[in-house]
């Protein structure tokens, strides 16, 4: 079996080190250069907590630096000042940008769009990498056909600045996008302290916890008649996002196009 | 063993039918009178679907009805505009008043508690008759020394119309009464759509869900170190608060003081 | 709107009942007739708490009958020594059997897809009427291609006498088809006391609760590195059932094939 | 005010480090000796990734050393090799032992009461630190009182061995002493699978989920008429215990008798 080669950009970051010892563990991925500010020169291994790798953290991204390690696939965790200018490099020297940093805008995704078909290299662009969390969205679209009547709970540590989360309004959105517009509740119902019933996004409430302890959860609750369905994610720790990013990996390496979101490589 | 002797006011609305087939299945109390202004003259059976009990629904709460079926206690589940009438009537026969009946005001209680002393006949009131909840708060404001951080979340169907429940907010302030004061959560966090972080309530949220399908529930979540310690409610019929009902009769049969709220009958 | 015509063999048992009380709120869908052991010659609306309905209930499911009743479909929620006979006569009849008893055994239902080709009247068998459950089952198979690793949890009333639930065992057996053979939990794993570890089935552990309070409720949880996905579905009365038989109304009234499962009505 | 002065014996273990990152962020306690097989030498924040602290690790808990430092509180998370010993060695330096190591059989633990009365030095030891573990265990057995129905199901990871977990079955003990001896769910109820209905102990069914992801959960569900009391606590990390540890330091500090268990420092 031929592996499939892959740079990490952004090595040395939380999400980077992660991706690393991931692909350490996979026999058909293989490591063969990493990316940072950080640690230039010093082996990969020492950086993640492994043993020595033979792989060494190496400076900016360039392309001579791509094509001399062959790589299938740059994965790319590392800044919004970065990524637009790592992710053209990678086509332009036929290595698959798989993208997990945000911050590019719509006139830099259209460039790349243009990039990817000039070039003939696909690139992939994922703002959430966790399977779980992307089957909870998928199946509360599929819910919300059948059972209208939706609250979302999403539950985060109190460091957490905003609410609702991300994924939760995104989650209303795709709700949203199937079910007919409804008031949901009583017609006369009301608040006695402002805020009970939550954020209101088209009809849809939100609710969000903060406390200490929690990590990141979600809870999507439809009733319907006599019953409730509820699709659930917990997520414990930054392992969470690795499979989906092994998976992306894989799917991305002899991809032709672009591909925005994991949904897409999910059956 | 002597049972005790109860005589239900209110006893064609759905709680006083409740708790009708409820006393008709234990050992130890004996219905002895049921008033109400419906089904006047019909036996209690034909009103609560049981076979025939022998005892004839009869009209308002009188004196002479009270002292002729020798009652010891007077469950009380009528209306706002009755219930302060029927529970000095009780107390003048030497019956005690067992009240769930809303709508009491400050200055009503104040006059059954003077006439409670005079006749030294006790009386007992609750706004709540179950115990699972009454556990909750009671839980829930023990965690509160320990866990200082908590977020409520109360689930109803949707043709509630107020928001937060009672219950919630008897919740949060048992709780409020232990903890110190505080902020939760992250001092810079706010809401990208306005209500996402519920009711705020000295610093405890409360998130109000309401849906089609639920009946009452609550969930009482408090965060620390590495850990949350969850306490949750559901109530799923009117059942519920039997249970309750049963228990404030045998410790009311022979009370000689007023007492407010179920807690005080648990140990 | 040409309405739909209805006809409900069982029309005084739990389900039966419930089925004419969903029926007379829909607006395209109309109670043509009603047949039962008990009451028979009264008023439908009667025998289901509700006005005057002008359907009267007769006796066993005849040819006849249907056929003056112009019936396009009939309900059968009857009992496993009619729904046979019932079925047949249906087709014979032209109007299409939507089955809701169990009891039809391999043989039965090979006669029915038999005659069903003969007639070329279609004919619809579910075991299962609540969306949610189905839904619950359809998304765990869904997940077990992502999240080998999941544990069932199904929890009833202590009045069930058997355990695991039929919905448990089937939602088992879906997963098992999609998942690759595998052996859960540490090889090592043992029980210090038995039976802790639940039920197995294929590798797959399902736990049954049994409490008073509770109704019917079941749990799929899924775990992956880092995260677990849950899908939980809560039945809380009868109706939970309705608008699954209502859809099945719905989309067999010109139905000309055999279709088991509700499945095969949701997209 | 003067500061607890505090020494930890098994300093480069998990539970040892996560103790010293805990006390150097209390203000009321002073770090003032560590020990450790490992590591001798160098000093602690090395060990625990912090800065110079100003404490070298120590080899075997001698009574000089413990002396030298001034220890009022003897932490020890070391081995059940180790921790009989450096309980006695503790008490007889006048110093409290506070242990979380597990293995002291009933003769040591005598032994270890003799001592402590011989002389007037206190020693805490404590199978469980977790104060929302203890809290679940103590409000389970107070609800048994009411609810005498209940089953347990406690999740962990895949990677855990035995079934039921300690917690589980302490839990289940604590309510057997409360609630009358009774026969749970339907006498005519059977396993069509065997264990489907969990480890049963006294008649409290236990059931253990072993899944990846989960770290250590357990939820208490009592049933009652109409409704369910849920206990649930959720231990993310080992950081769970740190609440506890400090509170048992702070308790301990002049202590002069034996106490067994973190529920006797809760009030």
């Amino acid at each position: 079996m031929k592996k499939i080669r892959v740079f990490v950009a952004g090595a040395c970051g939380k999400m980077g080190q992660e991706v690393i010892r991931s692909i350490l563990k996979e026999d058909d991925l293989l490591l063969v250069g990493a990316s940072d500010t950080r640690h230039q020169g010093m082996d990969v291994g020492f950086v993640v907590g492994a043993p020595r790798v033979g792989v060494d953290i190496t400076g900016p991204v360039e392309s001579e630096i791509l094509r001399s390690t062959q790589a299938d696939v740059l994965v790319d965790f590392t800044n919004p000042q970065s990524v637009f200018k790592n992710s053209k490099i990678a086509i332009m020297s036929g290595v698959v940008p798989v993208v997990g940093t945000t911050g590019l805008d719509e006139a830099e995704i259209a460039e790349i769009q243009a990039l990817v078909k000039k070039e003939k290299v696909g690139a992939f662009l994922a703002p959430n990498f966790s399977i779980g969390a992307i089957l909870m969205m998928r199946f509360a679209k599929e819910v919300g056909k059948y059972f209208p009547n939706v609250d979302i709970i999403e539950l985060h540590h109190d460091q957490k600045l905003d609410a609702p989360s991300g994924t939760a309004l995104k989650t209303a959105e795709g709700i949203l996008e199937v079910r007919e517009p409804m008031v949901q509740g009583h017609p006369n119902e009301y608040e006695k302290i402002p805020g009970a019933r939550g954020a209101d996004i088209g009809g849809i409430h939100i609710h969000s916890v903060r406390l200490p302890g929690l990590i990141a959860h979600q809870e999507v609750l439809f009733g319907g008649l006599g019953q409730t369905l509820t699709i659930r994610h917990d997520a414990y720790s930054r392992e969470t996002y690795m499979p989906g990013v092994m998976l992306s990996i894989r799917k991305s390496s002899d991809l032709t196009e672009l591909v925005i979101g994991l949904d897409n490589f999910l059956d």
